[in-house]
């Protein structure tokens, strides 16, 4: 645990703050008999640009930084290539390091300590022969049904059905809270039947039990922006400017005086209020024109003087534009001060194909069609694959 | 193909004595055209102790080596082990091993040259990171309906459904023809689904179609023979002595004047006949006690006598069991003359659990007591997992 925290204090602040804890006593028992930090994993398959949701999960794991555990984020690449098998490896490869960066800003910005926070690419250890035959292993004795159950919450499946590639995502990561070496394993309450499935089985591969914390599934502020405009843009990316946020906050789904299913008001409970908490930054304060200002320590005040109107939509989304913009400016700031993310971007996430596709047809400018070859090149992942394992192998991990 | 056979010739003994053949052009463009060696593969997971009915795919695979053909026997070690997960993959790897000395010993029974076969364990490549990437493609893209469709014939499922393992079958099975560099694959026509899904699906990780041959499914010796008495164990072994072989025959089942679904007709056509070719060892010939011998080089005319009751089922076990014990004797001669091949029998195919039980309560004699502690390990696999690669990768392969 962290030096200035109590035993007590640090399991407290580990449970803290979510839905569900199964097996709690495997934590108690690590922190108060073994006496040596937690080990928790949580796994995330790099695919869409992260943006403002992050904040939530990232929270969680901020506290259990700050509770002294030891946390692995597992960058799933096989698992994103497995659920956009369209994008080529070297792109999955680059979204990876992109989420290392963007994760790593992202606790940083609220005040942690990340010398306990491991970054792990799935690629890394899921080749290996070990793991391998223990996927046959349990494969062996997995009924279909059993893995269909499992995986229905986070697998993605479509009218023709579920593939067998995600029929394997319930082994694989019962699998890799053994091969990550961690106590517990930490995700949404949308992993619950898989959390369930590895507590289930994997005692059959001869592999111990961990515990499984279980954040509550809250409406994004991601959500409220996206509702409220046509586009997918709108969402608040993670580098977005000050007045961008400010605008799209503007913008934002934030029905007066209601709370439930508000995402504007989820993001104060679940993100600011818990950073503030964690930066030891004072109280949530409202800024009102005429009158003094409100404070808030916790989220049912918050709560109480929205239902009652005293705190307005306009009001509210004044004060979590100062605060979200407090959170995104060293994050944005480590973004231009690093070349290497700068870099790893443009191949993560290259324009859109249209684009490029509009270049072509400039024949007069060599120079463009190359770019444009280039570009097109990375979208469709030509001759990429094999190119890209030894990128992935390079990757810092 | 053989230095003393025709390119045409050769062709028309590939494409001999099989009920269907898929993209044959491909067996004459690499003959033919590219002047070369066909590569052939047939699959074999090496599970139960392999009886008299081996000699149906034998004698496909005799005719290959005969007309010149590359041969790679794969020991599916690993659907072996999916197969049957409660056997030690120590078991299964002796049981690879007596695989391989059964059909070598087999084929040089009927008298082709064996210099072009070449036995391949599934563990030797089936593990690496580039077929598990692979697999990781192929599964992404494969749908739960059309894997299941695919293996319906040849994966075993129960009440309870098609286990994950089950499901990666086909898959497997055509990444196979690819990473054994094969121009085509061999088996029986209950492989037409898993064959067909190779064809369609191969090309979606890049990789080549293949032609396929599929020998017609034909009533087993073993089946008359099992179907005949109560007890499993009267299957005939290919190291069965010729009185046992001559018992067993005698009681096998075997309708007067019928030759449809007769597995010792069957067993004349499919085996004796052609291995009587192969060897050049003339006409199968039928001994009469008061008249002439009757003799057969097709058949047609063994079908025409039979079904006319002139070649009655005594006659006929008779002479088949002649011809069963020619085929065999050089098979026990080759196990006798191997402390290899016999101390590799004891791991694959120990004595019965049941027996072992009965000696552990002999309490009174310590060495009996130790041995019976061992073979119940090995029928257990306590601790033998670890162990079973290395032995595996030390396999002669």
């Amino acid at each position: 645990m962290a030096p200035q925290m109590s035993p007590e204090d640090s399991i407290a602040l580990i449970k803290a703050n979510l839905q569900e804890v199964l097996n709690p006593e495997i934590i108690d028992n690590v922190i108060l008999k073994e006496k040596r930090p937690l080990k928790v994993y949580w796994g995330t398959a790099p695919t869409g640009k992260p943006h403002c949701g992050y904040f939530v999960p990232m929270m969680k794991i901020a506290e259990l930084l700050a509770a002294g555990c030891e946390v692995k984020v597992l960058l799933a690449d096989i698992h994103a290539f497995l659920d956009t098998s369209i994008i080529p490896l070297e792109q999955v490869a680059a979204r990876a390091k992109y989420y290392e960066f963007v994760i790593k800003a992202l606790l940083t910005a609220v005040g942690v300590d990340i010398s306990r926070l491991i970054f792990v690419l799935g690629s890394s250890y899921q080749y290996s022969m070990e793991y391998t035959r223990d996927r046959f292993k349990l494969d062996a004795v997995t009924r279909y049904h059993t893995a269909l159950k499992a995986g229905s919450e986070v697998v993605k499946t479509s009218a023709e059905g579920a593939t067998i590639g995600g029929l394997q995502y319930p082994g694989m990561q019962s699998l890799d809270e053994e091969y990550l070496g961690v106590d517990a394993q930490f995700g949404g309450v949308d992993q619950r039947k898989i959390f369930v499935f590895a507590i289930e089985n994997l005692h059959i591969v001869g592999y111990k039990l961990r515990a499984h914390l279980m954040n509550a599934m809250v409406p994004g502020l991601g959500d409220a922006v996206k509702m409220s405009a046509s586009d997918a843009d709108s969402k608040i990316d993670l580098l977005d400017n000050s007045a961008d946020v400010a605008k799209k906050l503007k913008k934002a789904k934030c029905e007066p005086k209601t709370v439930e299913g508000n995402g504007v008001v989820a993001f104060v409970e679940h993100v600011i209020l818990r950073a503030l908490k964690l930066k030891n930054a004072g109280p949530f304060i409202v800024e009102r024109r005429d009158q003094e200002p409100l404070s808030y320590e916790s989220a049912d005040k918050l709560k109480e003087d929205y239902t009652a109107d005293v705190l307005t939509p306009q009001l509210l989304k004044a004060a979590v534009t100062v605060q979200l913009n407090n959170l995104l400016a060293p994050i944005i700031q480590a973004f231009q001060e690093s070349k290497e993310w700068q870099d790893v971007e443009k191949v993560a996430y290259p324009p859109p194909a249209a684009k490029v596709k509009k270049e072509k047809k400039d024949k007069g400018d060599p120079a463009k069609r190359a770019a444009a070859a280039e570009a097109r090149k990375l979208a469709l992942g030509e001759g990429g694959v094999e190119k890209v394992v030894e990128d992935v192998k390079k990757l810092d991990v």
